[in-house]
């Protein structure tokens, strides 16, 4: 069994060798690629995916799965080599269900829904984009037709982005707190508190914002040996191996919050990728286990952290520093208000911590009647509209702030927008989890130390990778399964105070 | 035989993507990449350049290469798919002729010899690298009996870099010129004419230089939108597609010269690449047949047209404007010849025109002594100390400066030197063909219009890519072989009026 295992990782390590140099490609592309490399770099990250594919299909690998399966039971369920078998036995077996020709059916399909999407947005056209949207949603009920029997049609979809969640657990989750956020919303937009962020709007450096990003990513426990920061227009965190961890940021001189919060984001992407194991290196485990629990790391340094009093205890004269006038009659009370505005808003990207989930429902609600044949694509910006209107109160004034604002389905990614709310609801279980552990975590963050909460993230998540699915990473630090209720408790405390309701 | 070429170049097209791809991992190593990234880097690459060979070897292409040989006559020599077929047959056989566990071998003993290397300069202890070189040095006799008959153990070496060039008409080549140089060397030494090119060190703005230097690179016709300039400890040129072209520089704040010809050097080589012919894309035929003609484009633009006065006649006074108060009190005159200092040093890549062709002599008599048995490696530095008091009238003060200043030998590329003087000598054939053609080059050049050059260049070399061998393109051009009496006859003509001999 030891050789089997040898040479399945030797294998594996090939494949994720590939699948890295294609993010190496991509993050290039998104960076520092003069702009007549885009239509080879297409055809080489084509060919790097496609031939990771191949190699990974391979009837080698099926073979040495097969064998090793049947032994998995014998070794300890908490080794790494008993969650490599399950999770290449996992893997394998979704990709081969999949036909060649659908993979590449909806390859070219949604490189083309992608350009159409850049052209609607210009041209404020949704016509322009519908029909390539059928054909991106007809392909994907066939996508999941290849994995039947199923209880939802969109269960084969979420699985891809978050492994063993079903939509009826997503069902029942997002209709518990729905109603609440709405509420919640009203009684904020009710309240005779008006929170004013006007000081983040003005003239902010470049230079200093870099500078003062930088600062914080450090403190936060970023390795800028094994990471950096460069700018993109879309902000991201990727990863070329457990050592090269990068970020990108995009500064807008007018707004300091913008990068400020993005880059605690991507930092907490980071750290998770930067904790893991160096075990798990090259065998495909090394990498976040679910855009869930990324998600939940990623809004725990940016949110719960990032956006908290103690956190600005400490930080908030160092941006008076800084930024040396700006903020001379400004107290750290008044800047912890304005970085918690609530507020509605067309944008999902920009949105608050307590309106950002109605996005995320709003999208999920009409995937679901999409792939169902309950909502036709003639009726879908009608449909937009009528749930902005119920859940947030207000209406898309065009395609571009309305159902053209995401990239994601364009790019095929159906059943990817519910990992944004399942990150959320799962930080403040584990930010709960860690304060049991740790003594006096605020006191600690108003002293700029992170060292207790990242090693207790590092120890609980981090390191694991992929080698526990998201449920049972959650089971054994909380003893409980996704739970929106500690998230909704959160926003009830917070917000409560901030808006006095 | 239509559907032949296409399967082949669909193969083909995945071979040379894997290529590019490691390339831009490459670049990435060695412009951005945070140190803790090397490890697993270094895998990724063997991962890439393994699974190119492995693509390319495969029997597929040789079946291919089997029927499309047989009907190759029929189709037009110069056609794209005729020296396709030609190019991938050659290939396809040398790669095959080396077994893998060479390969492999080779592979791991340059990689420790280079770390070897590396620490044998930190230590000025040749001792360290001597048992490395030695390994190197069999691995390589080994790799030339794979490919004989030969007439000389240098052949298929050589080869390598230089295709169809054999080590005998080195030989004559070299014998040719060497007294020459030796005399032209010495009768510079002893003229009365002492060139001082001190105006060329002092304090020179890190961003002033790299604006200096992107005027220049633009105006010779580099296309940033296909390209870009970065930062790196050894300046190169590399490419991931005819579209993304990049460069890398230095900058020394004390030194002028070292950027500045850099840059041109390095734009020399990226024209040729951004001049091949679209068609040939990703066919293996789309880059730069030889490292000769690659060098012989280099040095063509950073010392036949950048070194010259015509070029210094309209950038002199630009220099004067961007270095304000610098050069106040030097004319145009003074410029040049500071920039045509000629001196024997021990350091090759900082050696002048004259100069430069002695230290590739050196090493490519060393070479064939060592690989022929002749020379034993205790005896190496005394060898190299011998020739440089012969050739250049000095001798290394340490290793560093001697026999340890290359990478070549630690990375196993043997073989590799000449190509530098075929480069240097191939570039005045070259730029006579083209003065030929071209009404008044001088003055053009003295008005930085590089329109015409550059299109001859793009017509008769560029983009041709490796569609004819080194001497077929030389042939073609000039009916002649590398000749060294043009490239000699510039030198006399530039030296004798500078140093008035």
């Amino acid at each position: 069994m030891d050789s089997e295992i040898k040479l399945l990782k030797l294998h594996m390590a090939e494949v994720v060798d590939l699948q890295r140099s294609a993010a190496l490609l991509s993050w290039d592309q998104q960076t520092y690629m003069p702009s007549g490399g885009s239509k080879d770099r297409a055809q080489q990250l084509a060919t790097l995916e496609g031939l990771a594919h191949r190699l990974f299909i391979s009837n080698k690998v099926g073979d040495l799965i097969g064998e090793l399966e049947s032994n998995v039971n014998d070794i300890d369920y908490d080794s790494d080599d008993a969650s490599f078998i399950r999770y290449v036995s996992k893997k394998f077996k979704r990709e081969k269900r999949m036909p060649n020709s659908l993979v590449s059916d909806l390859a070219n399909t949604t490189s083309l829904a992608q350009e159409a999407w850049v052209l609607a947005r210009q041209n404020n056209d949704y016509a322009l984009f519908q029909p390539h949207l059928q054909k991106v949603l007809d392909l994907t009920r066939q996508k999941s037709e290849c994995f039947t029997p199923w209880d939802n049609v969109y269960d084969p979809l979420l699985d891809i982005y978050e492994p063993d969640m079903k939509t009826s657990e997503l069902q029942n989750i997002f209709s518990d707190i729905k109603d609440e956020l709405i509420d919640l919303v009203s009684a904020i937009q009710g309240s005779n508190v008006k929170v004013d962020n006007s000081i983040l709007y003005g003239d902010f450096e470049e230079n200093m914002q870099r500078e003062f990003g930088l600062i914080i990513a450090r403190s936060l426990g970023y390795d800028f040996t094994r990471g950096r920061l460069d700018e993109t227009v879309h902000p991201f965190c990727t990863h070329f191996s457990l050592d090269d961890v990068r970020i990108t940021t995009r500064f807008d001189r007018k707004c300091l919050s913008s990068a400020l919060f993005g880059i605690m984001h991507e930092v907490g992407h980071a750290l998770y990728e930067q904790g893991i194991s160096p075990q798990l290196s090259r065998t495909g485990l090394d990498t976040g286990v679910s855009l869930g629990v990324h998600e939940s790391q990623s809004r725990l340094w940016e949110n719960l952290i990032g956006r908290s009093r103690s956190f600005w205890k400490y930080y908030f004269p160092v941006l008076q520093k800084m930024f040396l006038g700006i903020f001379d009659n400004v107290s750290a009370e008044e800047f912890y208000f304005s970085i918690n505005q609530s507020k509605p808003s067309l944008i999902r990207v920009e949105a608050d911590e307590v309106t950002y989930n109605l996005h995320i429902i709003i999208r999920f609600e009409l995937e679901l009647d999409m792939l169902n044949g309950d909502l036709q694509l003639n009726d879908l910006p009608e449909a937009w509209a009528d749930k902005y209107k119920t859940y947030l109160g207000l209406s898309p004034t065009n395609y571009v702030n309305g159902v053209l604002q995401d990239i994601h389905w364009s790019i095929g990614a159906i059943g990817y927008f519910p990992t944004y709310t399942i990150g959320n609801l799962m930080s403040v279980q584990l930010l709960q989890a860690a304060k049991k552990e740790i003594g006096d975590l605020d006191n600690q963050i108003s002293q700029s130390d992170f060292a207790d909460l990242l090693a207790w993230l590092r120890h609980n998540i981090h390191c694991h990778g992929s080698k526990y699915s998201p449920r049972e990473l959650l089971h054994r630090i909380t003893d409980n399964s996704v739970d929106p209720k500690p998230y909704m408790e959160y926003l009830h405390n917070k917000y409560s105070e901030i808006y006095r309701i």
